[in-house]
C-alpha cells in the first residue's frame, strides 16, 4: 500500500516534487497540460484542469491533490472538496491565491500589513487613487498576473482604460486593484508550511531580487534579517497562513521599506521561486515540506545547512543549443555548483533552471552562483 | 535534445539515479527486470538483461547505458561496445565486479594489497589453503554472490563440496576462491568516481557495520581516519579504478586489520550501500557523480556537508503494514532524519529503505539515524 500524491500541473515545480518524492518512498503522478513538461516523467495523464471531468477522474487515482500552479477553477476544486477528496491548498484558502482584490481585502481585514490599495472600478476611481498618492501608483489585474504580466506602474488615471475595458466586456462586475508605489529598500520572500491539523514550519526570511518583474536571484538568508526582521516575517507568514488557512507550502513576498516597514506584496499558495534555495540549503526543502504537509505528516527541520545560500535563476539560456550543452563548461568552473534545468527549451526571458551555491561567504557563493548561471546564457 | 541515461535494472539504485537526474535536467530511462519494481517511475519497458535482442533495443534509445547492479553477461555487453553504444562501466572493468577470482588475480597484479587468496577446484586444493592458514578460511563463489550469499567460513575442507559440485557440474571448468579469514578492526569503504577520459573523484573513506553479511549502517568520515588511513584507502581505490578502467562509480569494500593493514575486500562498480550518506551528506551524492562520470562530464565536488553523517539501512521494514505508516512516528521523533524508502515490500532482512542524519555530533547523529530507522522495524 503506497501513498500517492497528486499534482495538478506539470510545469517546474511539479518536476521539482519529483525528487522529494521519489526519496521519500510516495508515489507521485502528475496532471499535465501538454507532452513533454518539465515534469514529464511522473505525468500519467495529459488534459485540462479547467475540465470537471478531467480532474475528477484524476482526483479518483490518488490519496491528495495539491497543484503546480494556482489556476484552478474554484467550482471543480470545491466540487472535488465536496466529493471527499483531500485538496492542498484548499479552495477558501487558494482564492487569495487567485484573486489578488480579495487577498488585500483579507490581509487587511487580519490586521496584516499591506500596501495602501484600493479597489477601482473605472478612470475615475483610479484617478481618485493617485491624486490622493502623489500620481503614482500600481495597477493590478486581480487574476491571472505572473512574474510581471498584469502589473502596471500608472501616473495617469487613463492608463489601464484597456483593462478597465475588458473588464466591462467580460460582464463579470470585476475591477482592478491599484496600490500605492512602495519605496523599498529591497524584497523579501518569507516561506512557511502548514499541515491540515495545523503544524506550522518556517525558513528563515530570504532576500529576492527581481528583474524586469522576474525573480532573478535569492540570498538566503536575507544579509542582516537576523532579530527583528526575521521575527517579522515570520509573525507575518504564520499569521496569514493560520488566517486564511492555508495548507502545503506558502509563499509570502514582502517588501523592505525605506522607512522600516514590512508590507506583504503578494502571495503564492505552492512552492515558489524564493524556496528553491531550500532543496540544497536547508535540512528539510519546499518540495519535501509540500509532501509532507499535503500528507499532513509532521514537518521537517528547517534550518539551514549553509550559513548562506545564494540561488540564480536561468533564464533564457543558450540563443543556440541545448542547456545541456553548457554542462561541461559550467561543472568544470564550478564543481560545487548545483544545477537544475528544468527539461524546458531556452527562449528569451524564460526560467529553464537555476544555479545554487552554498558556504561561509555570501560575497563567494554569491560570485559562483552568477558565474555559473551567465555560462548558460549567452 | 536532451541527453538520457539508460539503466539496466529497476532496483533502489536505479531509484536512487532518478533524483540526481532530475536535478541535472538529465532524462532517465530504466530498464526494469519486473513490474513494480524500486525504479518504477523511471521504468520504460521490463525486460531480462540477459536476453541480447532486450538489452540492444534499450540501448537503441539511450546516449549511455549504465548499471543497476553487475550481472549483464560480458557477451552482450562487448556486443553493446563494438556496435558503438557508450557502456560504462564497460565489460573489461566489469568483469572483476563479476568473478571474485579475476578480481583478486588483478589487484594481485596492481600490487595491491588484499588478504592471501588462492584459486581452488577440489577440497584437497582447499585443504593446502586451510593447512597453511591454520584452518580457518573463507571461501567465496567467483561468481553470484552477494551480502552474505556465496561466502562461508570454513575449518574443514569438505565444508564446500556443494559447491564444487555445481562447479563441475555447469561443466564451465570453475573454481572457487579461498581467502584467509582476516582479523579485523573494522571494514571500510572507499567511494572514487571516474569518468572515461580520466578525471577521478574521492570521497572521505567510510566506516560500514554489518550484521549477518549485510550492510547495517555507515559512518561518514570513518573515526579516526583523517590523515594516513584516509590517504591509503584513497590511493588504493584509485589505483584501482586506474588499473580496471572503472567508469562512473566504484566502490571498494576494505578490512582494516588488527596489525595495522588495509586489505582489499570486494570491489562494486555502482553506487554502493556505502555512499547512499553521500546524498545529504556531501555537496555532490554518488547517484550525481555517477551520471556526470557515465556521461563524461566533470564531476562535482565530494567535500562533506556534515561533520558527521550516518546512514543507518531499514532492514525488513514492519512486521505488518506498510513502511509509510510508520512515517508519522518517524518525522514526529526525528525532523532532522532524512527518510529513503525504495518502494519494496518488507519481507525479513530486505533492504527496503534508509535514515541518514548528519551533525556536529557523532553519538548525537547516530543515535537519531537508528532510532529512527528502528521505528520501521519492530
Amino acid at each position: 500500500m503506497k501513498t500517492t500524491v497528486g499534482v495538478i500541473g506539470g510545469g517546474q515545480l511539479a518536476r521539482m516534487m519529483i525528487p522529494a518524492a521519489v526519496n521519500l518512498g510516495i508515489d507521485i503522478r502528475v496532471l499535465a497540460e501538454d507532452e513533454g513538461m518539465s515534469a514529464d516523467l511522473a505525468a500519467v495523464q495529459v488534459g485540462d484542469y479547467r475540465d470537471r471531468d478531467v480532474v475528477l477522474a484524476f482526483a479518483a487515482t490518488v490519496d491528495v491533490v495539491t497543484f503546480d500552479h494556482e489556476h484552478v477553477p474554484q467550482e471543480i476544486l470545491r466540487e472535488l472538496v465536496a466529493r471527499g477528496v483531500a485538496v492542498h491548498p484548499g479552495p477558501d484558502a487558494l482564492l487569495y491565491a487567485q484573486d489578488k482584490l480579495l487577498m488585500r481585502q483579507r490581509l487587511t481585514e487580519l490586521g496584516l500589513p499591506v500596501p495602501d490599495w484600493a479597489r477601482v472600478e473605472n478612470a475615475a476611481e483610479l484617478g481618485v487613487f493617485l491624486a490622493a498618492h502623489n500620481n503614482r501608483a500600481v495597477v493590478k489585474t486581480a487574476r491571472g498576473g505572473y512574474d510581471g504580466k498584469g502589473v502596471r506602474l500608472v501616473t495617469h488615471d487613463h492608463e489601464v482604460d484597456d483593462w478597465f475595458a475588458a473588464l466591462a466586456e467580460d460582464g463579470n462586475g470585476g475591477a482592478l486593484l491599484v496600490e500605492e508605489l512602495v519605496e523599498f529598500r529591497r524584497e523579501l520572500a518569507q516561506l512557511v508550511a502548514r499541515r491540515p491539523s495545523g503544524q506550522i514550519a518556517v525558513w528563515p526570511v530570504v532576500e529576492t531580487v527581481q528583474q524586469g518583474g522576474v525573480c532573478a536571484e535569492v540570498i538566503a538568508p536575507a544579509p542582516s534579517s537576523e532579530g527583528r526582521l526575521a521575527q517579522a516575517a515570520a509573525d507575518i507568514a504564520v499569521r496569514i497562513a493560520e488566517g486564511i488557512g492555508a495548507t502545503g507550502m506558502l509563499a509570502v513576498e514582502l517588501f523592505e521599506t525605506t522607512d522600516e516597514r514590512i508590507l506583504v506584496n503578494e502571495l503564492a499558495m505552492r512552492p515558489h521561486n524564493s524556496g528553491h534555495w531550500s532543496i540544497e540549503g536547508s535540512t528539510t526543502s519546499q518540495f519535501e515540506q509540500h509532501l509532507r504537509a499535503v500528507l499532513d505528516l509532521p514537518l521537517g527541520a528547517t534550518d539551514t545547512r549553509d550559513p548562506w545560500t545564494v540561488m540564480v535563476n536561468i533564464l533564457g539560456g543558450p540563443a543556440e543549443g541545448a542547456l545541456s550543452a553548457r554542462y561541461p563548461a559550467v561543472f568544470e568552473a564550478y564543481p560545487a555548483a548545483k544545477v537544475h534545468t528544468y527539461g524546458k527549451d531556452p527562449r528569451p526571458g524564460r526560467k529553464v533552471g537555476h544555479v545554487t551555491v552554498g558556504g561561509d561567504d555570501l560575497d563567494l557563493a554569491a560570485y559562483q552562483a552568477r558565474a555559473a548561471a551567465a555560462i548558460f546564457q549567452d
